[in-house]
């Protein structure tokens, strides 16, 4: 499972609310493996953070070093909000959407997230296999550390959430639709006199419904609005 | 510029350390518009947070309530962590790839983020012309405010670079928007006998209506055919 193949690593992160506020989002978006590497003491501030991430921040790897953690790991993502201005030609990063592909590697995968106020250093990015960089305002790029494990948490997660998610919409069903669809066009019949107004008036309602990408509970009230509208009138 | 089109609003926020952790994260996606209803005091933890994002904190307008926040704005997006499992219909929200749409409204679009713990209430909700979630673990899917921020921003301004244009469609005006919906709501009122039948059904309208972006000629055939239906009724 996607979810359980990424790690997230916070190497040396300096506040302890952070690293709190980073299990919190790793709990929204179902990821469960943190791992820190010289995390600062664990306090009220990182319990309060974490809300209802705390068993992931409690459950964390400590590493006492950078080389330890690289050993325990198969592929590297490093995270940096430099886009490749100098001659290193590791900051050639690749987009949140990019760090997908990192899961075609056999192995765990860290994705990795410096420092506060330095980030990832050169020698530790040059461990890398892969870089990755959030796309932002060229003038003040560096994001809050928990902001940039969420965007790119909710960017990994996105596609899978997409399907499963989709399932709690119960979706317009065709017979629902047909029936929604026969009032409204008996109120168009009843309403207007040529058969081009109710071409239009027929097509736009459609268009409509179509984009709108209508549920069933939906149909079923606007089913209502029609078939009342015309039988309020019958019984006028 | 989009940017400049979408307002983030955060309606009575209760700490001011994630105040400031947003007026950054706005500046991070070069987004400058920040309102707040209700803000508590901005001290020592709402300028820490905010770093190089303090001059959008600082320039936040304030509103003194939700009424006059929504006044001030021509289109309203809610956010909302919970997806549509209620019979509410308006708890059918669009991802936050589909927040990109709502540029095509006319005017300035405020982005809604609700109370840390309770979010925005449901009469709040109930004015909005759209609602948007962020798919997440459904075992826990509140995020923290500024994570929210984080994501919406992050979307919207990487979608800009794919945006089509959607110039061709002359958009929906508030008048336009107004009179359709006020033909609507004569017909509910003329065909429902019970307040709770046309409360749900003016909402349920108003939500295909807010997902659809439907243009300024659509809602002109649409107010047709509330009125002829209306007009005929009295007709007969």
């Amino acid at each position: 499972m996607l979810q359980d193949l990424f790690h997230v690593v916070l190497v040396e992160p300096r506040y302890d609310g952070n690293v709190g506020a980073v299990a919190r989002v790793m709990k929204n978006f179902g990821f469960r493996n943190l791992a820190l590497v010289n995390p600062p003491p664990l306090g009220a501030e990182a319990r309060k953070a974490s809300m209802h991430g705390r068993d992931i921040m409690e459950a964390a790897r400590v590493y006492s070093s950078f080389e330890e953690l690289a050993g325990a790991y198969d592929f590297l993502v490093g995270t940096s909000a430099k886009l490749s201005g100098d001659a290193n030609t590791l900051r050639t990063p690749v987009y949140p959407e990019g760090l997908l592909k990192a899961s075609g590697s056999r192995g765990r995968v860290a994705i990795l997230f410096g420092r506060e106020d330095v980030g990832l250093l050169n020698g530790e990015l040059e461990q890398c296999d892969m870089q990755v960089t959030i796309p932002a305002n060229p003038e003040y790029p560096t994001l809050n550390l928990s902001h940039s494990v969420a965007v790119l948490l909710y960017e990994l997660s996105k596609e899978r959430n997409k399907r499963t998610s989709g399932k709690k919409l119960k979706p317009l069903s065709l017979v629902e639709k047909k029936y929604m669809l026969r009032f409204y066009d008996e109120l168009v019949e009843a309403s207007y006199k040529w058969g081009f107004e109710k071409r239009l008036a027929k097509r736009t309602f459609r268009a409509i419904v179509g984009r709108a990408f209508i549920c069933g509970r939906e149909a079923k009230t606007m089913m209502g609005v029609f078939r009342n509208a015309l039988k309020k009138r019958a019984g006028d």
